[in-house]
């Protein structure tokens, strides 16, 4: 077992930090825009991306912060890589491909040379999975807690961007891979005796895995392109992403059709009320997409063809989302999903 | 003379707060990107930009933070207007037109209502200024300061991007404006008292008013593509941008041939230890421009039309950038520039 750094610093029993932001940025940073012209190798102060002809592009920012998105004592390659799928993500929802992105790194101190090593392989690991490569950006030192800015910029064939409010009465909604994960592998993250009894050593591996490694879903871009009406990720929770969605509608959701792992099964199995966290939690990074009824079997069998398995969660009707049980009553929750500024 | 808040949310004597996020980005900042179809009235989690035949885009990406790069008490619309200039002023540089940028608010609490107005007041000047609308983005909580990230997103004719690093020997180095009032200006943010002989009330106001609201120099983009071979802006202090421009060579700076403003003249004839001040501070985002000895007539012209004051440094030549006196005779100077890692 890896003896966890008390701080994102401290990683690396000896090691030297770096010496200046050129060292930081030449050494580490660099690299990872090989093969990108328009970076001109991050030694300019802007970057540029040459006109695609026929293609929009698509852009998302949302940066992760010590202590509010991730663990500041989370191995380095895993925060590197969560900062990146977080965005990608965001631009896979729209049904856009990633290309480049800019990163600002805000550090509370010259991080040493293992550390900025450990975080710059979780970002090439990232990017290589998701095909996109850095521009440019900006490292800066911060009174604040370590923050990771990136801004995701992805392309898609002109005018085909799938927005996140068009759904309509009567769509289906389609959701991705499977629900809850992220938030038990958060709470296991927290609190690794949870769920002692329920849960196999492989169970609490993958849940931890959900959390810390989310996978952005850029294989149903095509899909989504061909045959969504509106679509969204689900970064705040099932229902609050859910009636995104259906905004200014609503649905009303049968518990027993929102595809769980096995892990999630048997953490639920054990302790009913973690339906709650199952569904308000957030960081799946599944997708929820809206389709008319005519377009739902090609969608269906394009979303097979690209290996991802889509499952159709139910119609878009009424004003607002429920939740029932499996005889039909239904559910009631506490309210849910994540506001930065709500009392 | 106005009281200053005690930190930025203290701003408004009784103000209410937002309520949430949506609140704080619906009452707020959708307003600001008005007119801008793809960033759908700032309800999706990403943004699209139409593809502009004939165009490339250039990017730039440099956060701003309290106590960092500005004052937590500094005033909202002062510090907005910053937020987006020192972006402006990286992708005028390239040549580029500011189209939309992307904002990523983190606040260290709910602001008040009276903060959130103002802030966004001092964003639609800037935004009306540069001619550039805003697209996209995210607002977070943090347990840090008050951070402004923006990423600009410009323009220019495909092909066209100005780089930093293609400066010649034998070139021309034009620099636009008065260089050191903002360091100055600096100076006088944090001591009002400061030169209290020398400057007139007018002369403080100017140099302030140079330190607080930066001007980029976007009427010199049309030059910059038809004439520069290189070019950035003055960030970091004029000899270590200087230096970056000149890059692997040098030059003789003869500091009588640097523009001085009337009032930073009248500073440096009281105090003339203020040389170092004017050549190493930074913030005054003027342009560095290198230009081939048979393009400098045709660049100053192109100038002269666009209304922006342009001065000869001198040429490029030797291995590194010293400063002369009068004389001729070399300047010793500390080291100047400002990096955010180095000890």
């Amino acid at each position: 077992m890896k003896v966890m750094p008390k701080t994102p610093f401290d990683h690396g029993e000896n090691g030297l930090r770096v010496e200046s932001e050129s060292d930081l940025v030449q050494t580490y940073l660099a690299p990872l825009a090989a093969g990108m012209p328009g970076a001109f190798g991050l030694r300019d102060d802007a970057a540029v991306l040459p006109n695609e002809p026929g293609s929009d592009l698509v852009f998302s920012s949302d940066p992760i912060v010590a202590g509010v998105h991730f663990f500041a004592d989370d191995q380095p390659p895993d925060t590197a890589w969560k900062a990146l799928a977080v965005n990608v993500s965001d631009v896979a929802a729209k049904g856009a491909k990633p290309v480049a992105y800019i990163l600002n790194l805000a550090l509370p101190e010259a991080p040493k040379r293992t550390w900025m090593a450990d975080f710059a392989r979780g970002l090439a690991e990232a990017q290589a999975a998701f095909g996109c490569r850095l521009i440019g950006g900006d490292t800066d030192r911060t009174p604040g807690p370590l923050s990771i800015g990136i801004t995701m910029i992805a392309s898609l064939p002109s005018g085909t961007f799938v927005p996140r409010h068009a759904a309509k009465p009567g769509d289906h909604v389609f959701v991705t891979g499977t629900i809850g994960d992220a938030a038990l592998g958060l709470a296991l993250r927290r609190d690794s005796s949870l769920f002692d009894a329920a849960l196999t050593d492989a169970d609490r591996n993958f849940l931890l895995g959900r959390y810390l490694r989310p996978q952005p879903r850029i294989a149903l871009a095509e899909s989504l392109r061909a045959h969504a009406r509106a679509a969204l990720d689900i970064s705040d929770g099932l229902l609050k992403d859910l009636a995104r969605l259906a905004e200014p509608g609503g649905m009303a959701l049968r518990f027993d059709a929102v595809p769980l792992s096995t892990a999630t099964r048997a953490a639920l199995s054990a302790d009913r009320r973690l339906i709650d966290k199952i569904l308000g939690g957030g960081g799946d990074y599944e997708l929820l997409v809206a389709v008319a009824p005519s377009e739902a079997s090609a969608f269906q069998e394009s979303a097979q063809r690209a290996a991802v398995e889509v499952y159709d969660l139910g119609i878009l009707e009424g004003s607002k989302v429920v939740v029932l049980d499996a005889s039909g009553t239904e559910l009631e929750l506490p309210k849910s999903g994540y506001d930065h500024f709500s009392r």
